[in-house]
């Protein structure tokens, strides 16, 4: 993967010692001029102070800066917490002399322990000095906490602009963020013309399809924030399509990089439910499916097990007529007219099982509603960092 | 454990060559006359031949037997599957001079394979010939699946008449039964005069804060079936609180021993929310926690996570305000006014966590909301168990 400076950015990182193992673990991207921005955040009504405070800045469309850190959260810390974070923005801010509330501060990591803010602050002049525009690499490290790999992504938005996507996320994914509302933290940047509003439009309808429509292990995070800033420092002015398709190829891709390095995930699932009558019950069968322990302990097993996929799909609370029921996996049909089609049929889909990424297919009626979701599978390796993540 | 006959009832069981490892594998219970009946049946949309059938023939209130295998869950079977279940639930009727109707069908195991009838068929004179009051045990012991024992609780209702639960139940466990709607099967018999309308109200209302408030991996089956049936031959009349107090006792014994014996399942955890503005949201906070992967992985690792444990109350679209949020583990607080109490209290807490069984309570706030829900730990076990299962 090679990727692009994005004109009117720049990142870098450092490490401030917040991680116990010495790795980078503070990242900080720098918008030579106020850039437009919009956010998106949690649901969860348990929040980390930085995801209050981005919140709050993220209110006024301008940004001049992101820090983030990994191995702390920062939620539940109280007054501590909320504190930790306006000093650590605030020393941000008057390094690259901007005002305190164009810094939007994102953490990811353990909950509970409050933000050492000083090991950052000791640590700003020489983030400021590594700043440049080629700093994005370093930036995606710093942020990881379990990832297996940094997540990145670049797509160009028509002729002359373009936009970067850096993310982290491998544990407590299942992003549920809305307008000013994951551990997944997104970062997007982008070089094109674009206004507040539009940014903040095309980012809900791309969080919607991509990172909302994902899964590693159902669990909504405190902390989970999307960010996108544009320098409009190309000074192409795209279109608000050319926005969106970016925006949900952008988003696309490292949702898929999510899951594909979801604790202990051996596959990518993608489950495609469509014939139900609206686009929402196909989103919940999809979601029921996508994060039903019996179905992704099956995909770990590589075991095309119908049964398990049609009773996760009748427990969503949508009706649909079973009796109607096709199961396409990698494209073979292994149940028609909710009975199975076969062993033959249920080995070839074996197979398809055994790729690291396939799509199963539900189709419960003859309806418009359809859904895609990601899924990865359940196996040893996720109880494996999952029981012992704190020790 | 000993148990008492249940006056009017006989019990019997045979192996039918349903299940590959010989073992019994259908059971039958008697009324010797008419009998009351009430039941709850899966709200799950794809329903097995045997569970809809039921729930047409519980509706007249009286029944004469039950008779249920594992080993095949008849499932997704289509009208091969219909006609099997009624042609051995004729075989019965026929065998103990009952009609048709008079018999209820139950099936548990995989789900896709049309039941064997022939086989039951053949093996209904031996089952009839097997009938005996202590004839229980078998009953209980045929129809275990993925078990690791027979599950069965009594209790007297007043004086003179005596409730027996039978249940099997450790995987896809997250029943959500309602009047006519796991794989969990629970028998319960009762000596006692009462009416259809009072076993029917009383049924449900135990059902709701007991099998419906329990969860093994948040999956619930197309085949789970809670059938009640009094023979009244204790002639006692008992009232309906005694009833309802039987009930609850009975299936909330049952459900917890399902939930002790869930696949893999090292510990039983009580998660009790306190303290929200209504009881269905408590309820929506305590399913949300106990079917949490990061909180049944923490659990299997001993591990009083606390973040995770307030992460998933905050996921559940209940409003709370987190920094009242207070959590106990054996009774030890470990959070209070939502912040950490601090190592030593962690370290206690991971104490009671190394217990079979324990309780956990998230106090949200000072409403009068509250909910219990029964939940099991994450671990190897469950995906060894889940990964091969079909195999």
């Amino acid at each position: 993967m090679s990727f692009e400076p994005v004109a009117g950015f720049r990142f870098g990182a450092v490490s401030a010692g917040i991680r116990k193992d010495g790795r980078i673990d503070v990242a900080l991207a720098v918008a030579d001029q106020p850039a437009v921005v919009a956010g998106m955040f949690t649901r969860n009504v348990v929040r980390a102070a930085p995801v209050d405070i981005a919140m709050q800045r993220v209110r006024s469309g301008r940004a001049r800066a992101v820090v983030a850190n990994s191995g702390c959260a920062n939620a539940c810390t109280g007054e501590a917490g909320w504190k930790a974070t306006l000093d650590t923005t605030r020393a941000v801010a008057e390094s690259i002399g901007a005002s305190e509330d164009e810094v939007l501060p994102a953490s990811t990591g353990v909950i509970g322990a409050v933000l050492p803010a000083h090991r950052i602050i000791e640590r700003v002049p020489e983030l400021s000095a590594r700043l440049s525009p080629t700093g994005y690499l370093d930036f995606a490290q710093a942020i990881c906490t379990t990832d297996r790999w940094p997540k990145l992504a670049q797509r160009k938005l028509g002729a002359g602009a373009t936009l970067l996507g850096i993310g982290k996320g491998a544990g407590m994914i299942h992003p549920d963020v809305g307008p000013p509302h994951a551990t997944m933290l997104v970062f997007l940047f982008t070089d094109a013309v674009i206004d507040a509003g539009e940014a903040s439009d095309a980012l809900a309808a791309s969080c919607d399809v991509t990172f909302n429509a994902c899964s590693v292990d159902g669990d909504t995070s405190t902390n989970d924030t999307v960010l996108l800033l544009s320098s409009g420092a190309s000074q192409r002015r795209v279109s608000r399509d050319e926005l969106s398709a970016g925006l949900t190829e952008v988003c696309g891709e490292l949702a898929r990089s999510m899951v594909a390095d979801g604790e202990g995930s051996t596959h990518v699932a993608e489950i495609r439910v469509r014939g139900l009558a609206t686009r929402d019950g196909a989103r919940a069968v999809a979601r029921t499916v996508a994060t039903s322990m019996l179905v992704k302990t099956a995909l770990f097993g590589k075991d095309a097990n119908w049964g398990r996929l049609l009773a996760a799909a009748g427990r969503a609370g949508v009706p649909f007529d079973p009796r109607e029921a096709q199961i396409l996996v990698g494209g073979i049909p292994i149940v028609r007219d909710g009975a199975p089609v076969g062993a033959e049929a249920e080995l070839k889909a074996n197979e398809v099982l055994a790729r690291d990424t396939y799509v199963i297919e539900l189709v419960l009626g003859g309806g418009p509603g359809d859904f895609a979701y990601l899924t990865s599978d359940l196996g040893h390796g996720y109880v494996d960092v999952n029981a012992g993540y704190r020790s």
